[in-house]
């Protein structure tokens, strides 16, 4: 089969083509136009999936294409941003260059594009070993963007869901393991990015990142950032039942305190705003709190202190 | 050596990292937040360069680097905008994870991003095979935009420089020749995206494309969004001395129409702007007209009609 460029974007993109107002030139010239709100700033963030490193070769295409925008989206969530225009640079060898590959991708990233009514305004295609980068930008309201540097000590420590089960699926995969509870490979291949939590947190935050790493990397880079500490109750962090069965204790906390791909949000709310929180009707956990001190300390509920043996993950 | 994203970034690229005004916030949170011009639109675009597909794998890393931001600023010019932010994503095997790699990609993308004032404000490092994905944001005041589809019959057709010596380097090359000019391996590795140039035809040129897959093609484009045709007279084509000197004539107008690589500005200027365009003192190069017709006609001094041979490249 032969396709070039355009065939690609016009047979398998069109659904994610500009339809917003704000798109004044989309693709079709040398660049994109696009028309930004007086009243915003940008946020902007960008992530790479690569064959092998970030997915398995064999994995549904459909589930790659939407994981590829549910981390971008994630961040946008992390920002308090509202998302609103993509760019896609995709890299196919052979084996993915079909029909059915290609609209399982493309339909894996409308699901999450049309729910967040996003428009695909630029790209690029070409030849080489599988990776998809996508390049997301996104608008909020100037000085409501919500940071990583803003925890104080006294801040409660808040979770958007559970953690755990993305990894526990991810370590099951890769052992062979193929009959992982659905779930649970549902938490890793097809995350739900927080967009309506991360704008509802506006003005209440005090800082926010999501879990994408581990909670410990993650919070980690939080209070290095703000310049504080942490105490967590490890009991008060929200689990899949599951999990607490299948896993025995230290396989159990490895992956809810180390293990990446969660994208739950990790935010910290000053103790003035915290009826403001309760007013916005969405599922939180607090999980503990900011310290003047350095570093995260784990405790559990009898007050004994656990010492974690993982410290998140890199994909580098 | 261990190197982590942090290191990699705080190394190799604290050159490039914000010192813009309207950078709110840069590499070291979830996304970036940019304050935008209120008066001016976003202008955004995305290239891709992957080893072996772009670029020879031994490639010196500085013409790597300064070669990827070459390409994104470039489809810049030909909007007429002003190249404001840039995110990189690095997709790095084994064989480039070292300080000498790092160092050259680094000083050959700081070269350019110096040279226009641009901040790095995100991005993404992986292990994989060697791939970059650069994206870069500029602005232009609304409406001053230079499209690909405002070409109209009666415009002259101009171009910004000499078209041929890249494709020429690239064939020399990839038949194994090592002594290709040094001019000519300039223009493929160090191409000079005309920023100051595209800027200057605000509201002179009628649309504009650079030419990065061959004149014909990229013109093609400009005369399909504008539902028009062109005339050229090849013998007005600038072209250097030692391509006429050193290639066949046939090789030679395979080079200059249908070679890529070259990045020069190709616009068309109403009659009436013909004035304009003397007053902005940069060297261009009336190379045909716009017609009521279809498709591109080729003619020389002598008034015979050409026929090229090939038609453009496509790296898909």
């Amino acid at each position: 089969m032969s396709l070039n460029e355009f065939d690609v974007i016009e047979k398998y993109f069109a659904g994610l083509l500009p339809d917003r107002d704000d798109v004044i030139r989309g693709i079709g010239d040398d660049a994109a136009v696009l028309s930004g709100s007086a009243d915003c700033n940008l946020i902007v963030s960008t992530d790479s999936l690569v064959s092998t490193v970030h997915f398995f070769p064999d994995a549904d295409p459909y589930d790659v294409g939407y994981k590829s925008l549910a981390v971008n989206l994630s961040d946008m969530a992390a920002m308090a941003a509202t998302p609103r225009w993509i760019t896609l640079s995709l890299s196919l060898s052979g084996v993915e260059l079909n029909h059915s590959w290609l609209s399982g991708f493309s339909q894996g990233l409308a699901e999450l594009a049309d729910r967040y009514s996003l428009s695909l305004v630029g790209g690029d295609l070409c030849r080489g070993p599988l990776a998809i980068t996508l390049q997301i930008i996104g608008e909020c309201p100037k000085g409501r963007e919500i940071n990583r540097y803003g925890a104080r000590p006294g801040d409660s420590i808040y979770l958007s869901g559970e953690l755990g089960a993305a990894a526990c699926a991810l370590a099951m995969l890769k052992s062979g393991h193929k009959d992982i509870r659905p779930g649970f490979s549902e938490r890793l291949l097809r995350p739900s990015p927080r967009i309506e939590l991360g704008i509802a947190l506006r003005g209440i935050a005090s800082s926010m990142i999501d879990v994408s790493d581990g909670l410990l990397a993650d919070l980690g880079h939080v209070i290095k950032s703000s310049r504080a500490g942490a105490l967590l109750n490890i009991d008060d962090i929200p689990v899949d039942g599951h999990l607490t069965s299948d896993c025995a204790p230290d396989e159990k906390w490895q992956y809810v305190l180390a293990g990446g791909d969660d994208y739950e949000l990790c935010f910290t709310v000053p103790e003035d705003n915290r009826r403001k929180l309760e007013n916005i009707n969405q599922p939180v956990f607090r999980i503990g709190k900011i310290t003047a001190g350095k570093g995260i300390q784990c405790k559990n509920n009898d007050g004994a202190v656990y010492i974690p043996t993982g410290a998140g993950y890199s994909h580098f």
